[in-house]
């Protein structure tokens, strides 16, 4: 399937894991996506070192607190970011991904000018969006996940599929490379379930997936050319 | 003096005191001016909590870590500012000023767009004005002291005079306002000096000081006169 050279290593700082109700959703969505990698003190930097250098896509994931990271995650940059991991030059990261999967308290509205948490999320970000800039790791759009807990089963699901894109899919991600990490999903889901029945079904939703965007290319394809044609 | 009125808190975040110069040339400087609270954990919550209501001006003061406050003011920060803290309205620290010192190991201008640092010292300082503003606390102008190391002794008297004024002086602090501090910082110098000459010294620097003052006021009013007039 689509992505699985990529190796994601998901950074989980989180100071009370057993109380979230997020991480474990998230944690068995990851599974044969990515290492799941929960931060607990005190750290042995060499485990984490070889951690963050085997991987291609590191991401940061953690609950918002006071518009940052929590403390745990902040000791975490504070020891493990030097010279023994950057390399005295800070080349050692360059060229991976980093990426943030952050989860609010409050609703994701509430961002921005003027609104109620005074700045956008990207705003709050701009210290770890140095950091990746500072070690030459390309800089993910973040994924964030507002109150969780009072999502639906029809946001849980739709989250589900954004999370699991975002370990794997090269980012940011086209519509057509979403609709095709979708058929190789459903592939494998087809090839796990027993059922004879339930195995055709997921083929059809498999084929028609497969075919609306075989006639939406077209479609697009079509309306290139018309433009074209138009500009003469 | 100006601002003995004032009780002024400052909480220092530095995970190796003992190491830094910076934070004892300020301490020194704080003396008399504000209460020196170095934080060292874990917090007793009942303390940190009679601190932060007995101050009018809290001043958050730590060296810039991966562009934002080290581990050991961000565990501060999760830990004490909650509900029993801030009150469930967040009300209870309302209406004091929230200042920032900030310390850096590169240079200032560094910082900002298409700079090495990428962004201004304000973009990465967000998160502490969000805090500023969910608790309904004044935000301060940071005060950014950059390689303190490689500071000359001319730049560093003019860090005292900034420091200390940055602990007393109403912010934003209007020119005038600055003289009269030091005008007075001068006559308080002078009791303390036992030699009647270097008294006397101090107390023509005071005059001169002053008298210049004084006709800065007259040209000002001048000008305003000159400006008013030709409206017409």
């Amino acid at each position: 399937m689509g992505g699985t050279a990529m190796k994601t290593l998901v950074v989980v700082g989180h100071p009370a894991l057993a109380d979230s109700s997020t991480q474990p959703f998230l944690k068995a969505l990851s599974q044969d996506l990515a290492l799941w990698h929960p931060l607990a003190a005190p750290f042995d930097p060499y485990n984490e070192r070889q951690a963050l250098w085997q991987a291609d896509r590191i991401i940061l994931q953690f609950p918002l607190y006071w518009y940052s990271v929590p403390a745990i995650m902040k000791q975490w940059l504070d020891e493990i970011f030097d010279d023994a991991l950057l390399g005295p030059d800070h080349t050692h990261l360059a060229g991976k991904e980093l990426g943030v999967v952050v989860s609010l308290g409050r609703p994701g509205d509430e961002f921005g000018a003027g609104q109620k948490q005074g700045f956008t999320i990207d705003e709050y970000l701009r210290p770890l969006q140095g950091l990746a800039q500072a070690t030459g790791m390309g800089w993910l759009p973040p994924l964030v996940i507002s109150q969780f807990a009072y999502q639906t089963a029809a946001q849980r699901q739709g989250l589900a599929v954004a999370y699991q894109q975002y370990l794997t899919l090269p980012q940011p991600s086209r519509f057509a490379d979403r609709v095709q990490w979708l058929a190789t999903r459903l592939d494998q889901l087809a090839q796990q379930v027993p059922a004879p029945e339930e195995r055709q079904k997921l083929g059809q939703l498999r084929a028609v997936l497969l075919a609306q965007q075989a006639e939406l290319d077209d479609l697009t394809a079509n309306l290139r050319l018309v433009r074209e044609t138009e500009e003469f």
